[in-house]
């Protein structure tokens, strides 16, 4: 008996380690393929440099929706398609403008960017006095102080936190309620300052929403080197700014998700959705928000077609509309999958970046944790060595909350990307060319495991 | 007796638990020190931008010596100094030009620039067609039709290996030895593929050797661009470039390594050593190669000493000459040793670019790489994950073949590091701040592991 015992593990350990050796040698090829033939880099200079920004309703959208879906299909798309959803029209409608005056008649030009989804001055001047404040907590002390001037929130990022995420998790609050919270006690404009690292001057824009009670005010972002200065002026003289911005929303407008299918040979009707966004902010090309996750996603397409993977289950390639600023497609993607009565089996994103792969966040049961976890050395040899608990990516958050879809994200080394996250140097030549190839290697690897083990 | 063992198992385990609970506090107080207070970017930028290229010999190296011992005083240093030795004086004397001449008449200007301890042409031309070679095995099955050619060394970086320096340790042999390989059956130069991924087209120059047996030939390396260019040109049509350099050699001259110390409260005979180099090649401002080696070294320094810290033993901080060509800052590092009869426990060096850390290579016993190894999870959260077995870097190789010392290398992530190498664009501006930092950050913490528990 304990003979037989043994013989069942010893057959249990081959036939695992066989398989652990069949998926090491396929990632292997799927490694080589990407790195010695990846379109992805020059997949990427075409989005970033011939079509540039696509903010939801912009020119740059509909070429970079037409772009996704011939690009999908000259991959090796079974089918593709677009999807169509309605999406919000935020536009800049000008140059952003500030001027400040300090010590009596000097005058300094900042540097800055209306936040999305804000209202602007209309392009008039918004002349006031600045109140520095450094948290909410300062602007409730300071509640009585704030009618009528320009409330300056200079909430630095966390240097400690390693993971720059949580520092931008910790900061955000500030770009994206700081208007109306200011509004409350009678601000007329809020700045604030860029949510970054970075050694440089760009103002970062980004999304930010109004509470509805409160009076709607102009808001923009200001880059690192003037808050400090503006900071360092405060302490000594009184500051005044006169903000020009001419943001205002147009009518919604239609945008497209635009989705490439592999169409499954044992599971047709069980879909896996991998995808990153295709909108992008307008002061720059996004190359890294998010570029990179919409050509690692179709390049991804690319090298299963070339290596004549024939996937199990139906694997959807996805470029999501409006992630930025209303999150339409990822919802549209959602609803329309409930209205289909689709199985979606597992969801992937790459949002986070292009930079050098070191993990995967994984939002699902504890056993399928596990599971995932034990594919850890199989993508070790690429850079991934570690699958944290934590979401998918915003865009199929709705696919998640549908139908309860274990989700996970690619996890790039983080400490560069709030350099560039929506300002202006979210450009190509920011990104490197292996460290792209990298992501999409252990994203296909991934996928390429669900498709087979199932979760 | 059980319980008694169960009692002392749990003894140890409490005892064990402790230490690293004070280990992983001590090691965030270090990584807040760096991330708060850090100078080494405001150092890196004035050694690049103030003091620029720093070849042995050169104005840069002298103006870079002073920098360092003053850096290191001011760092708090219990003491500083410069220790002397003979470095090799290759200059290159003016700038490298290269012109092809293909179709009968047309003319390609094409990015070169002269090899390391190369000799040059003596500013005249040396003109001849090119014969192109894939490797040394093609250049053996063309050996008789190498006379008075230019032999173009052709031979790509390899893609798939995912660590870089696995491709240039596999190609850096054409650099190194290519002249005289080729010089064997009478060719007259040599111009060899950039060792690099890199897509744009900077030359990189690095060291070569000739064999004394064979004539001494220029030997210069050309931009991927224009190599591909050429590749392609020399499918269809002849092709005679005119090569001009000017490389040469001046007598040796007198260099210095820089040490700092901390002396050691317990064994203050016995010495710990951490460096990178000083010396970088003149082509840029060696920032990668090795800025950033050389303020991580002195940040370690400033950190110890801003948080109070006493080591043990002595902590030698040390910017080495001469890595680049000649290794004699470092030889004559452990010719000292040896002559005073030093006691050196550990060496650790970072020599492979700013970049956002990986792990550690280490050189010692198979009980010591087990000892190490058992500290990754107090690296984990600053981003090192792995402890490899391999070498501690090339300033530390005399102290290691001397007495055995075990070294260690810090190992960041190796996708950039080659598309900067020994180019033009090794410049500040492609280092990034926080990863700077954090390489510090993990040095720091393996050193006061090694420091307080020994190896």
């Amino acid at each position: 008996m304990r003979k037989l015992i043994m013989l069942a593990v010893l057959f249990f350990i081959s036939v695992n380690l066989l398989a652990q050796n069949e998926d090491s040698v396929f990632i292997r090829s799927i490694a080589n393929e990407i790195l010695i033939n990846g379109k992805a880099y020059d997949n990427l200079h075409y989005l970033t440099k011939k079509i540039g920004g696509r903010l939801s309703g912009s020119p740059g959208m509909v070429n970079a929706e037409k772009w996704g879906l011939k690009t999908m299909q000259e991959s090796g798309a079974d089918k593709a398609w677009l999807q169509e959803c309605m999406v919000p029209h935020w536009v800049r409608g000008g140059k952003d403008e500030a001027e400040a005056k300090y010590n009596g008649t000097a005058k300094k030009t900042l540097h800055v960017t209306a936040l999305g989804n804000s209202i602007g001055t209309g392009g008039k001047e918004v002349k006031a006095n600045v109140i520095e404040v450094k948290n909410f907590d300062d602007l409730e002390a300071k509640k009585d102080e704030l009618k009528d001037k320009i409330v300056f929130y200079n909430y630095h990022f966390n240097p400690t936190f390693i993971q720059t995420f949580w520092s931008y998790g910790d900061a955000v609050r500030y770009r994206e309620f700081g208007a109306s919270r200011a509004a409350k006690y009678g601000a007329v404009a809020v700045i604030v300052r860029s949510m970054t690292h970075s050694t440089d001057n760009f103002p970062h824009t980004g999304a930010m929403e109004y509470d509805s009670v409160y009076p709607k005010i102009p808001a923009a972002a200001i880059g690192l080197q003037d808050a400090d200065w503006l900071n360092d002026q405060l302490q000594k003289t009184s500051v005044k700014i006169s903000l020009t911005t001419f943001a205002h929303f147009l009518p919604d407008t239609i945008g497209h998700n635009v989705i490439g299918e592999l169409t499954g040979s044992e599971f047709p009707d069980e879909f896996i959705t991998i995808g990153g966004h295709l909108d992008s902010w307008d002061l720059a090309e996004g190359a890294h928000d998010d570029g990179t996750g919409v050509t690692q996603t179709i390049e991804i397409l690319r090298a299963f077609k070339s290596l004549g993977y024939k996937p199990k289950h139906s694997i959807r390639f996805v470029l999501f509309m409006n992630e930025e600023n209303g999150l339409r497609g990822g919802t549209k993607y959602a609803e329309e999958a409930k209205a289909k009565n689709e199985k979606h089996i597992f969801a992937m994103e790459s949002d986070a970046g292009g930079f050098t792969p070191r993990g995967f966040s994984f939002g699902g049961s504890a056993a399928q944790l596990e599971k995932v976890r034990n594919w850890t050395s199989l993508l070790l040899p690429y850079g991934v060595y570690q699958i944290t608990r934590g979401g998918g990516g915003a865009d199929i958050s709705p696919l998640s909350k549908t139908f309860g879809t274990p989700v996970s994200e690619l996890n790039p080394d983080s400490q560069r990307y709030f350099d560039y996250h929506h300002a202006a140097n979210d450009v190509f030549e920011n990104v490197n060319k292996r460290e792209l190839n990298l992501g999409a290697i252990n994203m296909a690897a991934f996928i390429y495991l669900v498709d087979k083990y199932g979760l």
